[in-house]
């Protein structure tokens, strides 16, 4: 006689501990986003879904993370993001649902001198969390600039060492913020931004803004904390900028990270 | 006429904001480290060194963290680790400095039927921090397992899906604490531990102990969760189980998370 | 006096020596693919397009190959990218142009019992390589299967390992091929293929036949070679399998690459 | 009663098919490897072991190749090398053995004008393959190079963007070769080397000769198999240069490989 279908995960933890969060992870998912300019764009995702679970109960039940996946509409919005958490808290009888959505996410940059225009493309993180009814949202985004730097640029005789520095910022969010605003805010924050498509006359332009704006990790991660702090929708932050320099085998690097309570009670 | 050797770094901050950390990054290093059994082991580390820099400054002198790894011993150990965190202090004029290193980590395995001994590598972290005269120690360790899924086992006629699983624990120490013991308590926390050599009688034996032994991640996190809670060494803690589930192509994992201050005052 | 675009590319090279390989290596790239059931899907791909140079030219002009990708219509097909491949002949002034796209690939798979749907990654890769007139193409699927370890269970009292496996195949092919075809082959391949979504009934299914099939790496790569030698349309092939072993910390693999030079001349 | 220790391995394939390559992979192993300067310098290996394995039997035996590396002397030398092939070809009853260690490879920089000298990696892999009697070599060296762009530099009234680039020489030989003089041919081939410990002098210094010596990633890869092509002692090589450039998301890359049947006879 075949085994029935016994629900092991009902029965009681064997150590009676709460856990944090359980549930998938490094799922692979197309999906579409909340675009600025275009409204859609379409990406693939890495998806990780959790939940709390209580000491009372053994297991969570795995595939109910993948079928409310399965009935969710693959737009990510806030809307959709906080559908999906209240559907898991239902799905999984959860106090707590967490997710988080990594991507690359595109935006064409236009080149300075000719105006060529093609998409360049930022590695984004969307996550979201609803404890109870409280929800709250992180946004990350890491975008490539050119430095060149400041000390090498004051000694030497001729040129300067440059390098492509990545721009991670890691914010807690009170209400909707795009994430182009935030990936704007990185693209200034170093010597130039950096384009998939550049004439000649225009890597001329990039390099001498470039030389004529140096910049250590410190100028860089100083002038996106400073934005930062004047947006009042940011809670908390993180940002780190990373510098592989062309002079090493290892890089550079700064953080700053900051959490204003003030901002709390700012509408 | 060549250019003098402008400091520019000394300048003050063109944005006047403290920067938390600022160094090196992902510096690969050979070095030895301190091994409960052998004395000393050797490994290859990437590492990561920093201090704050207040705003007074523009730059951070990036040469002095090389130079205080060239007249470090290079054998880690909590002493040799502290001096380290003091030079950088010293010569980067900081009143926080931060380093953390990531190893491979070796320690033989012995086969549970043939006795037979190979070493396994185990990825570690040690991360120090020295802010004023306070000192504060991090461990990591990344440890796989195998899982044998108990409901696979409780409901199928024949076999159950095992798969390799790992688990990580990041613990904030008070004083000494041996990278072997948190190994240790994860490589009891699966089905059965993983094995470099096994022999036919050993298959056999670690396929039939696991399959005796069903684990799901909610057990895994558990079991360590609670060993871990056991000791008064340990302050903060974070587990972390992942597991590379046989019949999907994404992961199962687990989280819990706890600080426990009342271990704060126990000696 | 501001400087002049000179082309200092179009100098000859100062060591006069043929290049094989000389282009853009690792752009991100949203665009559509052909799909044998959808007829397109959406996916992100890494981008690598490149020309010969012969000695003559000290350097190639690297915005070319961008705007090449600029007025392609980024549906990738077979047509699409022989349309590519003339037109870097035609823009870089090369006899040989190369490229390749590697995107994660999105398959439906149906749960064998309850017949729930969701979609499954792969990896792929499609090259193309256009040598004067002489047009060639290859492609690569990476596909995730599960395995049960014939051994183990023929000695163990109860039960037997069992891992998540990739099944790669890399073939030369003639004419137009699918990647659905290749994928097919592969998750054939192993004691079970693998599922996003499976309820308990599933899960013992999926068990229960897997465990009725056992297979070695071994058994893996002669039954995906054994397939692709009926193919007339696959000239040549690497089939590389990799166990994620669960009772060890390393993997099993095997290789099995060869070359079927009668296939040329059949139609 | 407990069954017995069936070797299923022994039995015949189901499938008719020789396999080119069946084994372990991904190991890792602390060892030793011959140094040019030092005698010896420590290390961590990632190991591949594997032999052939004719269409009379099911399957290798995976445990051997553990116990040839268990009995085996883990210092890396061709002659130990060979040693290791041998025992393969023994333990398992194979005609063809081969096996390849990647590790980091450290080497003392000293900066160019304090003179500094610290430790600095290069990812070296080393492979040996013995079909019958007959052996053969593969040594690969990565190395990191600071490239300056001569386009950039020609047309800039200001500067010039800079970046990391390796360069990847991978070389069949026909007897002993240094790995030091793989890497010395790499550190040369670009406008300048990197080092890991720089003063402010040195900084001026590298920046001001990496400014005199602009190059594409086309001079560089011709530069490295200009001095290939003289070593008689190499047969075939594969050069690959990659720029992660400072102005773009994405790298340059160029490659020249070779092979050289007239070295064959050279003594």
């Amino acid at each position: 006689m075949s085994k029935g279908l016994e629900d092991i995960q009902n029965t009681p933890a064997d150590v009676p501990l709460d856990i944090n969060r359980v549930g998938i992870k490094s799922l692979k998912l197309p999906l579409e986003i909340l675009d600025k300019q275009k409204g859609l764009q379409h990406t693939v995702a890495e998806v990780d879904l959790s939940v709390d679970l209580p000491k009372e109960f053994k297991g969570t039940h795995m595939s109910r993370f993948l079928e409310a996946l399965a009935s969710w509409e693959k737009k990510l919005s806030y809307e959709s993001l906080k559908k999906l958490l209240l559907d898991l808290q239902h799905k999984l009888h959860a106090k707590q649902a967490h997710v988080s959505f990594v991507f690359p996410y595109f935006l064409e940059q236009k080149s300075p001198a000719s105006g060529q225009v093609f998409e360049m493309d930022f590695l984004a993180k969307v996550e979201g969390n609803m404890k109870g009814k409280e929800l709250s949202f992180v946004l990350k985004v890491a975008v490539p600039v050119m430095t060149v730097c400041p000390c090498s640029l004051a000694i030497s005789d001729k040129g300067a060492h440059s390098q492509r520095t990545f721009v991670s910022i890691t914010a807690q969010i009170k209400k909707f913020l795009w994430l182009e605003d935030l990936i704007e805010i990185a693209l200034k924050s170093g010597s130039s931004p950096v384009y998939p498509l550049l004439k000649r006359e225009d890597e001329k332009k990039v390099t001498e803004n470039a030389f004529s704006n140096p910049t250590f990790v410190e100028d860089v991660v100083r002038n996106v904390a400073r934005e930062l702090n004047d947006l009042d929708n940011i809670l908390w932050y993180k940002v780190e900028v990373e510098s592989y320099e062309s002079i090493h085998n290892h890089s550079a690097y700064a953080i700053i990270e900051s959490f204003d309570a003030t901002k709390l009670n700012k509408s």
